[in-house]
């Protein structure tokens, strides 16, 4: 299953698509981000971002989208924005009749790492290991996004809880198993190298 | 001019369409409610929403949207709802190269009744009395909408400070004059009769 990851944002939209089995070994196809300049009108930052996606849709063909789920944060503005793009991602997704599933940043790093309360660069250095980058993924919100598809594809769809249940006890122990200590950045340079999505 | 303004919701948004100039005679096009089920998923309700906006878009041709401006709102699960829907409402917009305004609920109850703190039931009133309307427009969420739409037109774009707040003073002046209590209903009955969009 390839699955497309979006970490939404208006002024950074991180996208990463990730293909793989829930038992099997995780590869990067692509992952890059969505800029938008913060002098451009609202509407179209968010018809380039639109644009984009659709791109990455057409281009890579996910068999669903994962995008983050989002919370009450302190930036009432950013969070705004925020969840416009998301709204944006979804319709674009469920248009195209892809499943879209919604992934909270507490199961992400749950899945990922093993530990729901992990930081950015235990994140960051899991999704360079499992997927054997021969480099960590730049900036943060693409390293988000894959980390994103990479949950999805480990915990199944939130619409079958069950499979999904299971699939996070089996992630959870594979995380856990696989666990790399961020001051130990993933010595495997040989692997697939990681292609980026042509958006700057 | 003509108007289509959107009060963002995802269980009820309310569209309204309204044409006139700002010193000239309102009167409303359309006003309705699209309304997506809860127990649909988010991907397949913002579809739905999106496609009814496409429709208003496509039947009515204005020529500017506006949106309502979020801020934060204590139940932060309904405010992520109506971002994502204002998100797509925009998008939708932007698309066609149609100019997209957002106003403050406060901003359209000034334009509209000459006061930021009125109530519902007066911005109802001026609504129905301004666009000599034969009933109030209901649901609540179909006069929000017409009201954005009426601001939007006597308040100008948000992009030409200069006109907008010359407009906004002649808005509230038209507004004063023009005020009627509450708990007298306009009594013009027999002004060109409202046509509810075809969304239930």
């Amino acid at each position: 299953m390839r699955v497309l990851g979006v970490d939404p944002g208006l002024t950074r939209c991180g996208v990463g698509v990730v293909e793989g089995s829930r038992g099997g070994r995780l590869t990067a196809v692509a992952a890059g981000v969505i800029r938008t300049p913060s002098d451009q009108s609202l509407g179209d930052r968010l018809v380039a971002i639109d644009e984009q996606l659709e791109y990455w849709l057409e281009r890579y063909g996910p068999d669903a989208i994962a995008v983050e789920r989002l919370f009450a944060q302190h930036n009432v503005r950013t969070v705004m924005g925020t969840a416009q793009v998301s709204g944006v991602a979804i319709v674009a997704a469920a248009r195209r009749g892809l499943p879209v599933a919604l992934h909270t940043p507490s199961e992400v790093k749950a899945a990922v790492t093993g530990n729901g309360r992990a930081d950015k660069a235990q994140v960051t250095a899991m999704v360079t290991r499992v997927l054997r980058l021969t480099a960590r993924p730049t900036p943060a919100d693409a390293a988000d996004a894959l980390a994103l598809a990479m949950c999805h594809i480990w915990r199944g769809s939130a619409d079958s809880r069950l499979a999904a249940a299971v699939a996070q006890e089996g992630a959870l122990r594979t995380a856990r198993a696989a666990h790399l200590p961020v001051e130990r950045p993933s010595a495997s340079l040989s692997g697939p190298s990681r292609s980026a999505g042509g958006v700057s």
